[in-house]
């Protein structure tokens, strides 16, 4: 088979990136590991920044979004008892999306599959070749079948435990990686949220999310430890210790329900260096992961798809090297952006083990300068509904 | 001897403090355990925020200030060649004055000399007692003879090592601390500054800064090892490495000379909780230390004698306790931010032993934030040019 680029990994950012060259009369296939199924089984982060949602509509894949997903103005932060708002509206004329990654997941799919693109599922040993040559070419199996497939570009979006990244040869490549002491255990259920915006909560206790996929349908998340196992947690336990670690305006309000899901996330912060090599190019996870606390992960990935889709174009429009060249540099200096974001919320937001008195002092602190600053809520409020690409 | 304030520490705080009530009617006596001499040839920092200046102007002491004073606009921040300025005056409208803290110290002991206040000097055993009740007294000795003055009020201005904080008992006093893993090599040499602006420099071989005194007065600082001592570092070392470690276009212009003062000072941060006990306030290094990094020092010793005296004020004139009651509340919120200030500021501007490569990129993707974000250099110059009262 022969292909303009090949696309491995069938999550949303490999989706999204195919739909795109479409839109722009670029072929690619679609490369999955996995099923269909499993990939919307996945549950992930609904927070959207407008740039991710413009792509969409520049996908032709937004219409869903609009008409289901819930525009956000602002966000509550939470300290102890005290709670304050990040007005994003009058912070930046612009509020954040929530619509679950499934959700967009699912748009994608049924967008690539009625263009008719071809998206291969169950593949395994996908094997990257001659990425450093003007001709690359990709092989895998189905079925125990051998197949290849030749294409002028490679494109990786295939997630932090994918083949891609480690395609790029370890005297070229250069990983920075931070660890967080904890984890986030979280449950979906089918409970109203207890507040129609996300709230981020800094306790004594550690780190509380309430956060939403519809009115229905709640995600709630507490910090616990990397030793905790979700079957050491009863929903009674979590809820109980959820409501000590939200203001008190709130945990009396919060209707509790079974949990339909429940799992314990590691929190990472994780780059791989540069993005690119010769004609394969790194997205999303497969390149860098955040902790999810400001909700980049699904905005990085669309982050580095808009600069990979359009330098693709300028390639095929106007035989243009000049995206493709600058690609690794572009996409890593809004990445580390959003890596410092990320960071700086989590270390604002977490009980940490290593925590001395002044350090906690020194979050409270921080929490009040966000509190009572303008400035620090504009540059918050920036990051979190997107820095300009 | 009785009077209505002893003030404890004959240093800029408690000069200034002991200016402000005499100019609202209010007797004190100023107890120094050194010499005048000794106290002014101290060589301290000399970036002094507006509301510093407010007060020296309240405290009628401002007129030289004003005539050989240097207003500064902005401040640059290097980050190895590269280099970028915060406008104080864009962000804030409002300036800092570069006039040195050993000056502000002269022109006090002026003041109170020439309104016949009473200063005592070499006092030695300095003992606070009854803090916690309505007539609290002060002994000391001069010269082998013990003393006692009665008063209203004692104010603890003795900074760090001095007596006041050991005052309130262990019991009630919280202490919250940092020690920074390095200190800050300085030197003052007679040669004109390299900029017209300070120059805070982040270089892979450590901090450096460009400060001055006044157009023939350098004021230059290199981070250094804990484990240092001036005798280590030659002239010339030092102003080789200062050479590398700031932006090839200053350091190329750089005139340099033999220096007349050169020490090593450790970073800290500190902070005493509560800052009064019963009749007993402490201000200033008494109760605080910040690292240099934000030139906050002599300014956080200001902000609490903004509040001290005019809760003094309010207690004599209007026989109010509202503002003696609040005295330690109201002085640690501001307090606490201009901590948080200086542990941002210096930690994204030093090297630090156990930095990871992801530390180093995400100090790095800061500096670049700052360069970038105008919110972000808002709240910067805001902190710096100091928070309102």
């Amino acid at each position: 088979m022969r292909t303009q680029v090949v696309v491995i990994g069938g999550g949303p950012s490999g989706l999204l990136l195919s739909q795109l060259l479409h839109v722009h009369g670029i072929d690619s296939i679609v490369l999955e590991r996995k099923t269909k199924d499993y990939v919307l089984g996945r549950i992930r982060a609904g927070v959207l920044e407008q740039g991710f949602v413009n792509l969409m509509e520049k996908a032709g894949v937004a219409d869903r979004l609009h008409a289901e997903g819930f525009e956000h103005d602002g966000t509550l932060i939470a300290f102890d008892d005290d709670c304050f708002r990040i007005d994003f509206n009058a912070q930046t004329g612009t509020p954040v999306v929530i619509y679950g990654q499934t959700e967009v997941t699912r748009d994608l799919y049924e967008a690539r599959e009625a263009a008719g693109g071809t998206l291969i599922f169950n593949t395994e040993d996908v094997t990257i070749h001659d990425a450093d040559t003007d001709h690359p070419f990709v092989t895998y199996s189905v079925d125990g079948r051998e197949q290849r497939i030749d294409a002028d570009f490679v494109a990786g979006c295939d997630g932090f435990h994918g083949v891609s990244r480690q395609a790029i040869p370890l005297s070229v490549r250069r990983e920075y990686e931070k660890v967080y002491p904890f984890g986030w255990l979280g449950i979906l259920s089918e409970t109203p949220p207890v507040h129609d915006e996300l709230i981020y909560s800094s306790s004594r206790r550690g780190f509380a999310l309430c956060s939403m996929r519809n009115e229905n349908l709640s995600r709630y998340y507490i910090q616990c430890s990397l030793s905790d196992s979700p079957d050491d947690w009863t929903d009674s336990a979590f809820w109980a210790e959820l409501k000590r670690r939200i203001p008190k305006t709130f945990a009396d309000h919060l209707v509790t329900g079974p949990s339909i899901e429940k799992s314990i996330a590691p929190l990472r912060s994780f780059v791989t260096e540069p993005m690119q090599w010769g004609r394969l190019f790194l997205c999303g996870d497969a390149a860098h992961i955040v902790p999810p606390t400001g909700a980049k992960g699904l905005n990085t990935a669309s982050s580095d798809v808009y600069y990979l889709h359009n330098a693709l174009r300028d390639y095929y429009d106007h035989g243009s090297r000049d995206g493709i060249d600058a690609y690794s540099q572009n996409a890593l200096a809004r990445i580390w952006k959003a890596e410092r974001f990320s960071w700086w919320f989590s270390s604002l937001m977490h009980r940490f083990p290593d925590q001395s008195e002044f350090d906690l002092k020194i979050q409270r602190a921080e929490i009040d300068f966000l509190r009572t600053n303008t400035a620090a809520q504009k540059a918050m409020a920036e990051n979190y509904v997107g820095l300009p690409y």
